[in-house]
């Protein structure tokens, strides 16, 4: 068996050009570009409540960085380190061989420095904390929706929910489009670039990992505004248009998690600048509602009538 | 049941006024100061494995903080934020406040600003992330160790060991003694004050968390030095020094981890000055040993000759 040091030097200590220092001492050192400020987020994932327990490792890996470089992309941060923390029940090698795979791959992708980490023994769960940089006073917040905005949503929403939906055998799918949704649920791609170039266009911005309602609901609470979608405005994939259970399908794109696409205000004025944006970087960017007086998410339906939302997203302790 | 969202806000949102946006949005925003350097580390503590299940949250919630804090100390950083991430069985809401309690009141103690976190149901485990600074260059790393350089302690090692060996009934100590002990386990204090002022005096640092000997082993191996230390000089509480079991003390002294004191070495030209330090902080600091050429520690036992060392330090793998 190796030890807790071994591990760490085998899978997890890579070249971390961009850091003074990295994994090995009691804290990694690391410096900001003069006139940015930092962006940090940690997200805790448990093994049988955020995952499956036989998720493949690598896709595990890759998500487990995702959803915290999709933060960083939420504020228009640029992401530059992380640091895994990271409780198995045994060292298993081949597992922790495919988790670093997959982890470092995305890593890489982004220029990413893995400059910190600690593994333990306890049931399988998994920390990672992104710092990222954003020039002073650009980063996209959750409080800056203004009434007469338009609300932005990139890609499609309700993928991963019908992935899930799917697993749990609740939807019947072709294999084929299965395999496409189960891509989205375990293999997301962190909007970072947008989020960059959304910095000084975008009044506000979030990701959609609770549900497109729910994350919303969020930046208007912040904002102390409120808002109007349409629902026959959301951009949904093929998959999601092709469902035969139409309640399914609203289900999964206004309350289905775990898209991790950017979900953002700006004003009208805009627009173009946005669909611009969207066309250079090959991202579907979908204008799907506008920004109120007032409190709270109105959803007009297909019949253009509001809908009664039930379940608005994804609470870990509901 | 509350929600996610409402216990974060409740037991969590503190003011944070040395950051420019804390808890709430998908990131924590701060400044760094001009011409400092980052200190980042993170440490997961898994229930069942690092603390007992029943620990008193509140003591716990201390703890949590200051093995972090006890980081940036043996990095010469000042600590300024801190992130955490808390799985929890169920939302308790008695557990949580008493939790945050602890680690609050220590936050506020060093001035930290809780920034960010996540909390989700799951087997109770924690992740904290602290964030520090250190002037350029000035930090206090492992491998900075010279030849002819004297090794150093602050307060005494083997206490929360030997509460553990209590706590264990491997040790039969008085009531008071036993309670001095588990104070030691319990609530360390970070060496904050210490490490920062050994900025530029010390050559490199770490903090007692695998126990001395594993430690110091970690600052020889990365600064390519050997070292002698003598048994006798190691720095011991009135406590340990009674234990009438000397076979257990001496494993308590070398092998004992969580005394989060600061072990570090400095060249002989600097001994009044480290002194001086000591008595200012009212902190006792001991020279134990010295830095010399070659690999490896060696540990001259009470009779003046080199001890075999069979356990070397606290490892979650082995």
């Amino acid at each position: 068996m190796h030890s807790e040091f071994d591990l760490i030097r085998r899978f997890f200590t890579h070249p971390a050009p961009g850091t003074v220092l990295g994994v090995g001492d009691d804290a990694a050192l690391m410096r900001a570009a003069p006139g940015h400020e930092l962006a940090v987020s940690t997200d805790m994932l448990v093994g049988g409540q955020h995952f499956f327990l036989d998720t493949d490792p690598e896709k595990l890996g890759h998500k487990a960085l995702a959803v915290n470089l999709s933060d960083m992309a939420a504020m228009g941060a640029r992401p530059r380190w992380a640091l895994l923390a990271l409780a198995l029940p045994e060292p298993d090698e081949a597992w922790l061989s495919a988790f670093a795979r997959g982890f470092m791959a995305l890593a890489a992708e982004f220029h990413v420095d893995l400059v910190g980490g600690d593994t333990t023994r306890g049931p399988l769960s998994l920390c990672v904390t992104v710092l990222g940089e954003v020039p002073e006073g650009k980063a996209l917040r959750r409080d800056g929706a203004r009434e007469g905005d338009d609300v932005w949503v990139s890609g499609s929403v309700g993928d991963a929910a019908l992935a899930l939906a799917h697993l749990k055998r609740q939807a019947v799918l072709e294999p084929a489009d299965a395999a496409w949704c189960l891509s989205r649920l375990d293999a997301p791609t962190p909007r970072v670039a947008l989020g960059v170039a959304l910095r000084g266009i975008a009044h506000a911005a979030i990701d959609v990992s609770d549900g497109l309602a729910a994350d919303l609901g969020h930046i208007l609470e912040r904002s102390k505004v409120g808002a109007i979608v349409e629902l026959s405005r959301l951009p949904r994939s093929a998959v999601l248009e092709r469902l035969a259970d139409r309640k399914l399908a609203t289900t999964c794109m206004l309350a289905g998690g775990d898209d991790y696409e950017l979900l953002f205000t700006a004003p009208a004025g805009v627009r173009q600048v946005i669909e611009d944006l969207g066309r250079e970087q090959g991202l579907r960017v979908t204008r799907i509602g506008r920004v109120t007086a007032g409190a709270g998410l109105t959803v007009l339906g297909e019949d253009g009538a509001p809908m009664v939302l039930e379940r608005t997203g994804f609470d870990h302790f509901r």
